[in-house]
């Protein structure tokens, strides 16, 4: 039997999702610790964005294979129980063999919050990333429209970025503000590696004055990540959705 | 010279504001620390509302004397800079000597965020009280109506409470819905000890439908605390802002 999972974790604490050497605590490990005790087997996971260190998960999603025969309402209770505090899952959905969390995924969506303010702030510390000069955020719509639609995305890719292809198509990228808080929206079919917080380095560059609003569409067509901007920090990430076919029947909220 | 701060903090880590014995981590002791080091002569402070364990502070407001000359600017960042991440000021006025962060103060505001759904959230883990049974956000405004204006409060304070009198005038008691957050907001004159977290108690047990929305008023009749409903946990609750008279001309943020 295949099961697909709904996972939320808060990222500070770990070294990004991916299963790690021993002695170093990764979001995968601690799902995965915690699946094989209630399943009473060893379980293998597999997400449908791998986040870095300090990134955020509210929408992550996993699948994997079992035998064991729990109620929905046993495994999400089981499993919360044998997670820490920072990592919980919020639904479970039997899906057919054809389903991959990765694989099958449509879209992608991530929200990165800037906290803009003078000062530092205690609350948000993990949950935000403080900029303390004012950004302007029409300036950053402005500059954000330019990268919706398929483009070669190779400036906004890290330099190890493994991804065959540096095409992406992003459906929607907007630029809000809530008092003083930035708050970045984007919805892509997928990302390349660092491709978001990329994405942000160059909208708060832009927010500041520091370049003009076409420049995120300069540093698109040289399609060369050294002329680029600065890579945002982690801490105002999260991996807010990931949309699936209908036809997966998975629960509302994560419909493509 | 009479300094008046903001300070802000995540009250997670920390026994509370008051500074306690050693060995025991306080809001105030780290705030005194920081000062004293910036000020370069040992600091007491006095803050407007003690916190408990667990709460949280957005909008606290603090006094202290120093004859130390430094700039607003040189107060707030070498302020910020002794502290630890989990506590930050946010502002620095001079005041006159008649100011007294909690005598001067006419209003305070309290926020309480209750995280309604059925899983609990790595995210909010800290920063809101989950309740899985569903609530219903217009019983408990209704409920919440019933208590606004001047009343005796005794069967919404602690047993321990040491305040001379039980009686509290509420400005303001909202209750709202944002997506699986239920707010409450609450302005007061004063509160008594655990006063907005026995109001939420209350609230809650009405919007779960486990007593009718005029026993807000029943318990606040009784003026006996056995009576009364039970504490909610702490860490949905933040101390958002204090009023003082405009003549001490705070920052805009903390006039009443």
């Amino acid at each position: 039997m295949r099961l697909a999972m709904g996972v939320e974790y808060d990222g500070s604490a770990y070294h990004g999702w991916q299963l790690q050497k021993s002695g170093v605590r990764s979001v995968q490990q601690e799902i995965e610790q915690a699946l094989s005790t209630v399943a009473a087997h060893p379980v293998r996971v597999f997400c449908a964005g791998r986040t870095d260190t300090g990134v955020h998960g509210e929408g992550q999603v996993i699948h994997f294979d079992t035998p064991a025969i729990r109620s929905m309402r046993g495994w999400v209770l089981g499993t919360n129980v044998n997670l820490p505090d920072d990592v919980n899952i919020n639904w479970v959905q039997e899906v057919s063999d054809e389903f991959h969390a990765r694989f099958s995924a449509t879209s992608r969506s991530y929200r990165y919050v800037i906290l803009n303010r003078p000062t530092r702030s205690a609350i948000w510390r993990d949950r935000a990333v403080w900029i303390h000069h004012a950004l302007d955020e029409t300036l950053m719509q402005r500059a954000a429209d330019h990268l919706v639609g398929t483009h070669d995305f190779s400036s906004y890719r890290a330099i190890g970025c493994q991804a065959k292809s540096p095409v992406r198509t992003i459906s929607r990228l907007t630029v809000s503000r809530n008092e003083d808080r930035v708050i970045i929206e984007v919805s892509a079919n997928a990302f390349l590696h660092h491709m978001v917080r990329n994405i942000a380095g160059v909208l708060i560059t832009i927010g500041r004055g520091e370049e003009p609003v076409d420049w995120s569409m300069e540093v698109l067509n040289h399609r060369d990540r050294t002329l680029g901007g600065v890579t945002a920090p982690p801490q105002g990430l999260y991996l807010v959705h990931v949309g699936y076919p209908d036809t997966f029947e998975l629960p509302a909220g994560s419909k493509a």
